[in-house]
C-alpha cells in the first residue's frame, strides 16, 4: 500500500503514521520526496485495510500495490535509483560498462586486462573467482585466491570489482574482497542466496534466470531487498529458447519492459546474450539504445588460452572497437559513459 | 559453388564456363563486380565436383558454398542488396519505415492514417485486405475491396503499399494493387506460396515464423529467389518463448546474425515483436541500433475501435514521437532515413 | 450457444427454434442424443442474446459457450467422434496405427513397405506425395505420379490411404487419390488450406504446427468444421523447445487435456515427436496409455536410402516389435486395435 | 575410460590396474560384474592415454567413455541401479509412488495424508519443510519444525520420508530427520548444494531445471556421484515452454532417453508436470508406460486449505482413482508397485 502525504505534511505527521504501521505488524516504508513525502505499508491485505488510513488529514492519497512485487516495484519509487559500486554510480543518467575476464586464471591474466581497460577508462572490473559449471570437470574457479587477486587488481589500478557469489556461507568473505556480488543465471532462484546477500551492504548484480520471466526476475530482486539491502541492479542475459545459432536469445523486450516496471537499474550482458563474439558489438549499441543502464562484457587478452568461454571474450582490439562504436548511441540515449 | 574470375577475365570467358555448369543441368549465376566477375554452380553436390572449374584459365579461385542456402549468402555476395518498393530504395544505407493500419477497415480510416504518415513523411504505407486469424469467427480482411482502397490510398497520397499474401492463387490479382507483397509468420513455410511470389516481379517482405530458427528462414527465402524473384526483405517480428508479458520475444541476436549471414536487408517489426504499445518505441531505437534496414509499424488514428490489434497501434501522437526519438538512433548507426 | 431441450420436445419443436437462430442470421446446430435433443446457435454474441431462448416452453437449458472455439468443444458434444477413413473407423474405442513412408519414392518401395504392413494387421497407409521440405534443394516429393502410386497401393491391398495437402488448389484432385488429407504442422494456420479441406467431405488429420498452442489447434480445426467438413482428427507431433537431444518434444500433457477438451479424436505421431528412432517405441507406448486414439509412424524397408526422414524410419523387424510391444498398453486402456 | 577385464582376471590383477590409475593422479572404479570385472579410470584425458592398459595381459578391452558425463552413464554400468530410501527398494523393475503435501503445514495435516497413503499401500512420504518460493511473501515452509513432523510421521505410520533441501548447510541437520533429499527444479545447477549431497550418505532424488537439457541434468547428477554418492534418483518434472495450458510441458521424450542414457532410475512428477489435477491420472499412466521406476505426486486432504499448490493436489478420491487406474500400466511395462 502506498500513502502519499500532502504537501504540509510534517515529519512527525509522518512519524505517527509510520508507528501505526508498526503497530499492526505490517513493514513501514519512508520515502521522502523533493515536493512531498510518499511512505509506504507491506504485509497481509487483510491487515493493510485496516489502517484507514485515508480518514488522517494529513493523507492525501491511499493506493494499493498492485503488482506482486513491492519494494522494486515503480508505482512505489517513482524515480531511478542510483546505485554506488565502490564509489561508482551505477543508474539514472550514467551508462556504466564493467568488464573483464569470465575467470580469474592469474595475476598476469587479470592484471593485463585490468590494464587494458584501464586505458580505456573502463570503471569497474569483473572476473570470476567461484564458477558454477555444468561439469564436474571443468575448472571451477580460484576460490579465495581469485578473490584476493580481484582485491590487488582493485588497489593497483583503482577499479571497484564485481564478482559471482554462489553460496550463502561466502557472502561474509567476499565482503573483504569484492565490491559487488554477482548472482548468477542459475542462482536466480536460489532464495537462500538472495537472503545471504540482503543480509550484506554491498551491492548486488542479479542476473536474470536463462528460463526466469520477467516477474519472477523481480520477485528475486525483492527477495533481497526485503532482507535488508536495497542496492541491486537487475541483468538480462539472455534467454533459452528453441533457437541454436546464438547460445541464448538476448531479450531487449526485457529491458524495456523492466524499465517501465522498476526504479532499479538494468544491466545487459551481450557476451552470454549471444555467446557469438561479432554479435557483441551490435547487440551492446542495441543495450544503449533501448534504456539500458550498462553492460558487462567479458574479456581476455588471450582467449584462445581462457580456461573458460573463450569463444565470447572480447580482445584489446574488439573491445576498442567495441568503446568506439557504442559512444554514439549513449549520447543518442542522452546518458553519459 | 563460388567460381571468382581473375580481374582480366572477359564476358566471353565468363560465358564459356556458364555454359559448362547448364550443359550439366546445373543451375548457373553471373555475378559481375567493379573489379572481377563471380560465378556460381548450383545444384547436386557430385555434379558440381565433375566441373573441375579450377582447370580453367580464367578461374582465380573456386569455393564451395559452406550453408545450406546459397542466393541468399553474403558468402556469394558481399555487397547489401537494394530493392526498390514502388521507387523506394530499401536497404544499403537507407532507413526505412514502413506504417500503416494491420487491417484496412475502411476508405476513411485508410486516408486517414495514410495523410497523418505523409505528414510525417513516411514512405511507405502498409494495410492488411487479406487476414490470417486464429479463429474463425475473427474479421478476415476486406479482401479484393480492401486492395483497391489501398491502391486508391496509393494514388493519393503517393505511397507505394505493402500488403500481406496468403494464397499462392491471389498473386497475379495481388500484383495490380500492391507494390510488396508481405509474407506473414504463420505461412514462412507454406511453400508453394513461396514458389508463387518467387514467380512474380514485386519485392517480398518475408517475416519471421514464431518459431523458426535464423536458418529455416534463410531457406524461405532461398524458396523465393530460387524461384526467380530476388527482390525478397527480411523481417524479425518476433518468436514465441515462455515469456508471457510481451506478445513475442523480439530476437535481436537475430538481426545482427542475419546482417552478417545474409546480403538481403532485414526489417524489424516491433509491433508484433513486443505486442505492447509502450515498448514500441524502445525496440525501435534498438533495431536501429543493431543494424536493421528498417521498421514496420502498426498505427491506427484511434485503436479502441480498430478491427485487429488496436491494442498494439501507435496513435497519431505517438507515432510522431516514436519518429522523433529514432532519428539520433539512425543516425548513429550512420544511416539515412 | 447450446440449447438442452426437456425430453418431450418434438422434432417440430426443434424445427421451430432451428428456424428462429437461421432467421436471425445465425448458424443453427441440430444434434439428436439418445435421452434428449440438444441444438446449437453460433454467431455474434449480442444477436445471440436477443434469441432470449429460454422463454420457449420446450427448452430445458440455455448455456453459453466459453470457449473461443465451439463446433469442436466437447461443451457442444459429449461423446467421441467416430470418424470413417475409407471404411476404417477411428476413434471411440479404437486404437488405430497409421503407417508408411515419409515419402513415396517409387511403387517398388511403397508396395514392399504395404506388403510388410499389411502383414502385420495395420488398415492405414501413409506416404507423402506433395512434401514441404525446409530447403529448395531437398526432394520435393513425386507429386502426382506419388498419388497415383498410393492409390494403386490401395486397390492391391485393400489400406485406405493417408497424404499430406500443401496448397489449396490440390483439394480436388487429391480427393481421386486418397482417403484422408494430411495438413502438415507447417500449414496448421494455412487458413486457405484449412477452408479448402474444409468443402471436401473426405476426413482430415490436422497435425499441430510445431509452436502452436492447444488452443490454436483447436482453432484451425474449428476452421475446417465451419468451413462444412466435420471430419476432423487432430494429431500432436511434438513442439519445439530448447531441448536438442530430440527431434521435438513430444507433448503428451497436450493429448490428455485434448481428450477432454473436445469430441475429436486425437493422434500422436511418434516419429516426428522424437526424431530418435530409439525412442518411438516407449512413447508409441506412452501414447496408448494417456489415452491417444491411434498413432502415425513413419517406415522404411531400407532407412539408409530414403529420401527424407530415414534416420527415423522404422524397419520391419522395428515395426513388428513395436506392435508387440504396444498391445498390452492398448489392452490396459480399454482400448482395440 | 572403461576397462574390461578378461573372465579369468582375479581381484589381484584389478588392484594392480587400480593402483597404477590412481598413481597417475586419476580417478580409479571398481564395478565387478557376474562374469567379468569392469574397471573405470577418469581424470585428464592426457593423463589417461598415457596409462597404455591394452598392454596389461589381463585387459579385455579399454574403450573411452564418449559423453560428457562419466560415472551416470550406461556405457559405464550396463544394468540398472538400484536404490534403497529407508530400505524402501527404487529403480530396476519396481514401480514406486512417493507421494505427500506439497508442504508440511501441521501434525493434523501430515499425519491424515499419511494415513490415507498408507491405506493405499504407498511406500515412501514426500512433504516440504523448505520451500522454495517464487515470492518472498509466500509460506516459506515451516523448518525444521516440518522436518521434525515428517519424522514422527515416519515412525507411526513406517514409512520413509523425502524432503526438499535448498540450502548445503542444512545437509547434517537433514540427515537427522529424513530418508532422501530432494533437490527442485530451481536448484538443479546449485553446485555447492549437489556436492553438499555428494556427501552425504542418503539418496537424492534430483529433478530436472525447468529449462534444462538432459545432458545437464545427467552432469547434475554426475556432481553427486563424482563426490562420493551414487544414490541419485533423476525425476522428471515438466520444462518450460511456450504452452500456457498446462503449468509445465511434462517431457516423457526426456525419461525414455535418460533410461537409456544412464542406470539411475527416473521418476517423473505428473503433478508439477501438468499443474493440472484432471491431466495427473493420464500422465502418471503415460509415466509408466514409458519406463519410469516411479512417480511423485502431490496429495492433500483438502486441497482448498493448502499453503501451496493446492491447485494440483490430489484428494484421498482422486488418489484411490488414479492407483487403481495405474496398475493395468504397470503390469504392461513388467514391473511391480
Amino acid at each position: 500500500m502506498i500513502i502519499v502525504l500532502k504537501p504540509e505534511a510534517t515529519e512527525a505527521d509522518a512519524n505517527e503514521i509510520l508507528d501505526k504501521i508498526s503497530s499492526l505488524g505490517l513493514k513501514p516504508l519512508y520515502m521522502p520526496g523533493v515536493e512531498r513525502t510518499v511512505l509506504g505499508a507491506l504485509g497481509d491485505e487483510r491487515v493493510l485495510r485496516q489502517l484507514h488510513l485515508d480518514s488522517y488529514p494529513m493523507v492525501d492519497e491511499v493506493k494499493p500495490i498492485l503488482s506482486p512485487y513491492k519494494l522494486v516495484a515503480r508505482e512505489l519509487q517513482a524515480h531511478d535509483s542510483i546505485i554506488s559500486i565502490g564509489g561508482v554510480k551505477v543508474g539514472g543518467g550514467n551508462f556504466t560498462v564493467i568488464a573483464g575476464p569470465c575467470s580469474v586464471e592469474s595475476k598476469e591474466q587479470l592484471f593485463g586486462i585490468a590494464e587494458m581497460l584501464k586505458a580505456q577508462h573502463i570503471p569497474l572490473l569483473r572476473g570470476g573467482a567461484y564458477k558454477p559449471r555444468t561439469s564436474p570437470y571443468s575448472f571451477q574457479g580460484l576460490g579465495e585466491e581469485g578473490l584476493a587477486l580481484l582485491k590487488s587488481a582493485k588497489d593497483v589500478y583503482g577499479m571497484p570489482v564485481v564478482s559471482e557469489i554462489i553460496d550463502p556461507i561466502d557472502a561474509d568473505l567476499m565482503s573483504d574482497y569484492v565490491d559487488c556480488y554477482q548472482i548468477g543465471a542459475r542462482n536466480m532462484q536460489n532464495f537462500r542466496l538472495l537472503e545471504a546477500v540482503g543480509k550484506q551492504k554491498k551491492p548486488v548484480l542479479l542476473k536474470r534466470g536463462m528460463s526466469a520471466t520477467i516477474e519472477e526476475l523481480l520477485l528475486a530482486a525483492e527477495y533481497i531487498i526485503n532482507a535488508g539491502n536495497p542496492n541491486v541492479i537487475l541483468c538480462e542475459r539472455g534467454i533459452r529458447t528453441f533457437e541454436t545459432a546464438t547460445r541464448n536469445t538476448l531479450d531487449l523486450n526485457a529491458v524495456a519492459l523492466l524499465k517501465q516496471k522498476t526504479h532499479l537499474p538494468v544491466f545487459v550482458d551481450p557476451s552470454h546474450g549471444t555467446g557469438v563474439k561479432s554479435l557483441i558489438n551490435p547487440l551492446s549499441r542495441a543495450a544503449a539504445a533501448v534504456g539500458a543502464d550498462g553492460i558487462i562484457v567479458e574479456t581476455h587478452l588471450n582467449p584462445k588460452e581462457a580456461l573458460s568461454d573463450g569463444h565470447q571474450a572480447l580482445t584489446a582490439d574488439d573491445f576498442s572497437q567495441l568503446m568506439a562504436d557504442i559512444k554514439p548511441f549513449i549520447s543518442a540515449a542522452g546518458k553519459q559513459l
